[in-house]
């Protein structure tokens, strides 16, 4: 029987030999299905960057090695811009080396900032879950009787598609966040104190979206007005939380009198798997099979992409294109679908389509059934 | 016709004549079920403190005088330990005053501390929301393969009702969180460090559940350990966030080279509606319905408790008890139920019951639809 390995963990587990064969492993319906409905990464995940191949070769040589020892004829890595690199690299030196064995990217990443695709698989479901919970949290809010801002952080460092979804709360039997702030645009502290002052003055709650990564005019985070020491990742990513924090104590030092409170929706709404969009789930196997159909027909240094045909009704297909143009690239919201302290009709028209549909759990013990490895 | 009357953000709204007639917003059956996924308090909510009445009779005058102008028979509250403690007090005028008043208390509480009934309406759905987030978390925090320590804070103050629904996240599919912290017994800090670092030397991700109210032994709150100045809210209740956060910092600091991060499930815990507790929506509406029937027979000064008859199969009868063995008494987890950093198989058994059963969600544009006064 072919078999199809799982690397552990990504490249990295991948080069300890940390490998399973996943069609032993799901080998029933049953378990492809509690797979849709388990969240995060089944197999796990890395931060781990192959150095350039002019730089370092050595690592590709171990890895190519390997790949020839397990008789590895297709190459697909799920995942966002770090694996688009890693394809992309790989396949180059495929090429280099005259290897035949084919590599395939397969777009996946809550933060929607990959180019080339309309938009990511799993984007949907963590917007999905995000326009719920501002819903019921402005519910929460207006409770009381009192002045109070919420201040909700959603993360996205440089691109604001997750926290623009907070729009997607906005409804007849909604008010939704008053305000919504990405970290495509400046944002300029003591306008939003006005904002928001001017705000509480006419409605007792008021309640603010923005991204983890909003940055003032002089480029840095807001997040590290409080904290000069924020660390660094694998990646040189400046690892953030606070910039709810740092505003709430902006407000209530400035704002006397009105109360406030922040919110991080941290990986709580990465994972809420309960909640997730059927659209968003079909995508990623789509994308997936796609990719494993072009593997087939040998196809190399591809990534599988989304291409929008229609709005309403909602229509997407595939396209395969050049990881080139995919790896390493952000792509942020257009400037012109960010407005002073909002998002436009036409950010909440792309995104609503990817929100729609949700999935029958498994439920066991009421709570919905999972698949680990 | 009859009127129903709500009153908005409660007694403190009734004083100032801001009432709505129910039975008209509420006029049709769509409405009603629309209500039962609806998060929060429709009405709103207030925290304002009825005086004894030896101290001062002039408001409960004031009330008195208003009832009878809107020609009010029955008065239902439905709310925790303060709500009740406004029915005592208001039963007992009352019968200072010989008002044929019926004056009837209705739990609810996502706290569960209520004295007397078995469980409260409204714990149920929040403990079904934490048991599934903490799921979803613990495959969330395993995905990377480094030592990572996740500190889950969820609500409650001096109850661990709450924190203890967490240890339904256990089961086959899911190890769930590793160690679980009540406010109920005294927290032992070096103790936790032990534990979380002989831990993390057997699995890569350790997850800890903790009530934001944990003590250590002098009886301050592990969140003032940081901050000596918590503010104080109207009932005279600290209000306190950061015991996790407080966690995280002494974690970094002490065992180097393990991550670390703290969740906040903060207001996201209790307006969950999208996965309420179907049991607990109907007991919510069970205890409601019967308030009502007493206070048509002429009951007053009592609450409606919920009385478990059987664990399995569940079943839950209500009685209409004395409102003075219920106000002001706070309902903490049984010390026998509580292990050295875990809960027993008892606190599971009892909770179990309260989450099973989901309501079907009126999705609109991908959302859940809710009303609004």
């Amino acid at each position: 029987m072919e078999k199809i390995y799982g690397m552990k963990h990504g490249i990295k587990g991948f080069l300890r030999g940390d490998n399973v064969v996943l069609n032993e492993i799901l080998d029933t319906e049953e378990k492809v299905e509690l797979l849709k409905r388990t969240p995060a990464s089944f197999l796990g995940s890395c931060r781990y960057k192959l150095p350039e191949i002019s730089d370092d070769s050595e690592i590709y040589m171990q890895i190519f090695s390997r790949l020839q020892s397990m008789d590895v004829k297709y190459f697909l890595y799920v995942g966002g811009n770090d694996s688009m690199d890693t394809i992309k690299k790989l396949s180059d030196y495929a090429k280099l080396v005259n290897s035949d064995i084919c590599f395939m990217g397969v777009p996946k990443t809550i933060d929607n900032d990959l180019a080339l695709t309309d938009h990511s698989p799993g984007f949907g479901s963590c917007a999905k879950y995000i326009a719920t919970a501002v819903r019921e949290l402005v519910c929460d809010c207006r409770v009381y009787d009192v002045e109070a801002v919420t201040i909700l952080e959603i993360m996205g460092r440089n691109a604001g598609w997750l926290t623009a979804s907070a729009a997607l709360a906005r409804s007849e039997d909604c008010e939704g966040a008053d305000l919504i702030y990405l970290p495509e645009t400046v944002f300029d502290i003591d306008d939003f104190l006005k904002k928001v002052k001017d705000l509480a003055a006419k409605k007792h709650s008021v309640v603010v979206a923005i991204s983890e990564g909003i940055k003032v005019a002089d480029g840095r985070f807001v997040c590290e007005l409080g904290d000069e020491n924020a660390a660094v990742d694998a990646f040189g990513h400046k690892m953030m939380s606070g910039s709810g924090k740092y505003l709430e104590n902006r407000i209530k030092q400035e704002l006397k009198g009105i109360k406030c409170r922040s919110i991080e929706l941290s990986t709580l709404q990465r994972c809420a798997s309960h909640f997730a969009s059927l659209t968003d789930i079909n995508e990623a196997f789509l994308v997936g099979s796609e990719a494993v159909k072009a593997a087939l027909n040998g196809e190399t240094g591809k990534v599988v992409i989304l291409k929008r045909e229609s709005d309403s009704p909602y229509r997407c297909t595939t396209e395969n294109m050049d990881v080139h143009g995919i790896a390493n690239v952000e792509k942020t919201v257009p400037l012109k679908w960010i407005t002073d302290g909002y998002v436009t009709e036409e950010a909440v028209n792309y995104i609503r389509p990817l929100i729609q549909g949700e999935l029958t759990q498994f439920i066991e013990n009421g709570v919905p059934k999972l698949i680990r490895l």
